[in-house]
């Protein structure tokens, strides 16, 4: 398949108008701030260009989400779409135009190629890293508006700058949004150094639930429904619980299988070099990142994710 | 009083041999980091150069600590300190050198210059960036090593870039550090991202000893030694432990009380903008910065201590 440049990209935006943008469901900093960054940097070249809305976007994105928001007698010529690695990752909001994207951006390495274009860099921390240089590339001025956008992306994907997949791009575009005048220490704040009740309550819940295997290798944690109403815990409150107990002096991985609203079970699985959490996941149907990946398990495909974690730990 | 100008520093540091760097009371990452960056620096520039011991240096920091450490009968011709602002900061094993500091390099607003020469910037997140400026400077090539020492200088002083004190420049030395292919995923594994069982216990102590006035925006603990004992917690494990109350949604000032080894109480103060946390603590004889603090205290000026900072948030 021929790899697109960034080149091909600012040719593909600057031939094309009327663009639509989409999320991915449970949308996040990076698909947010990815395909905020992109909709105003468009708008900056005169162009016409909107999010789909997604129905999904917790309390804390609202204020980044909601005024890019299209109507909905929007007609769109170009529909692109951040951070999407599957097109069962398109939100129900956007199912009519999962057949239709013309331009994917994304850094996911398990990504399926599933649009007319695809723009995949899987060595980007995260998707607005390739944001920031096609927006260069097409020549927008990084305004703070922007970089507050990139910002968001960059900061959440690496857990602010802590995470291993963390690039010397990723601090670059910091050091762009913080000289900008961007509001970064309100990001921070709200992102990586607030906790609500609910999310104190839920973080308690999961240390005590947490039990041991594999000579304390992996850290096995359930989370119902019922422990999240119990805790008043927000959707926004159990994002990312599951990197806490990988946190755990000795813990090699951690996998934390969360109760979903439909009664289905998401196992979240956190792995520490050399252990590659997609690859765990992809065998049960999921996929992710290296040191972060998921899937849908039963308490049955659990006891064999278990099994294929204490496998790839302990016969290398 | 002149202010000195990097190029002053450089010069003296080109004029000069035999240098012994001295580092703060209970080290930290920018103490330990910007001393041993500025060592490594000057060495590969052909002069000898050493740190003071330090009698205080915890497990994590020994690594970076001790193989820079001088011989008992070195003897020094030019003393520089590294992130002091007070001797009454200097470690009892330099004690001897306080008085013959020939320069001093912090970036700490309550810097009482007291050296030979004075070079201070507060407007720095952390000396580490002082550091990298006067390196650069005398034309050190910036090495891996060195970028390791500057990374754990800069890192650890923000946060790894979450606090508010963040500048570009942090931002630009750890994309420097990532290109120079020093190993930043370790250095943020262990003090970002591993908690010890002892470091559990005293977080899940500190949550339940919370105890809350002034409507919620004041969060308030005590951790005595036995405490500390009972959770079979080390002093490293205790590091920034106050940050912690700061992140409950509504508080805008933790103080945190714990019983130091001689049984002295320390109060840690960490504050939300508006309220100054270096300001509250000089009233009662210590300092810091804005948004983190410490004094010591008696039970009597506790009380004093909360007053302070009632009049401070409510009287505004």
């Amino acid at each position: 398949m021929y790899q697109l440049t960034i080149s091909d990209v600012t040719m593909l935006l600057s031939y094309n108008d009327n663009f639509l943008i989409l999320t991915h469901k449970k949308p996040d900093g990076d698909t947010i701030g990815s395909a905020g960054a992109l909709c105003l940097g468009l708008r900056s070249k005169g162009k016409t260009a909107y999010l789909q809305n997604s129905g999904e976007v917790t309390p804390r994105y609202e204020k980044y989400f909601n005024t890019l928001v299209a109507s909905e007698d929007f007609k769109p010529n170009f529909i692109i779409s951040c951070d999407i690695a599957d097109t069962q990752l398109v939100p129900d909001s956007a199912k009519q135009y999962e057949k239709n994207i013309d331009l994917s951006i994304d850094h996911h390495p398990t990504n399926k190629m599933f649009a007319g274009h695809n723009f995949v860099d899987a060595s980007a921390s995260a998707t607005g890293e390739i944001i920031n240089d096609v927006l260069r590339g097409i020549k927008v001025e990084m305004t703070k508006e922007i970089m507050t956008y990139l910002y968001l992306a960059v900061s959440t994907d690496t857990g602010c700058f802590k995470y291993s997949n963390t690039t010397a791009k990723a601090h670059i575009i910091a050091a762009d949004a913080i000289v900008s005048g961007m509001d970064f220490g309100t990001i921070n704040r709200e992102f990586f150094e607030t906790k609500t009740l609910g999310r104190f309550n839920i973080e308690r819940h999961l240390f005590d639930a947490l039990i041991f295997e594999g000579d304390g290798k992996i850290a096995i944690a359930n989370i119902s429904r019922k422990d999240i109403d119990t805790c008043e815990a927000t959707e926004d409150d159990i994002d990312n619980i599951s990197a806490l107990s990988r946190q755990i002096q000795g813990v090699e991985c951690a996998i934390t299988v969360i109760e979903q609203k439909n009664g289905t079970l998401k196992a979240s699985v956190r792995a520490q070099e050399p252990l590659d959490a997609s690859k765990v996941c992809e065998v049960f149907g999921g996929g992710g990142h290296a040191r972060a990946a998921g899937c849908v398990v039963t308490e049955e495909t659990l006891k064999q994710l278990i099994n294929e974690v204490k496998e790839r730990i302990f016969n290398v």
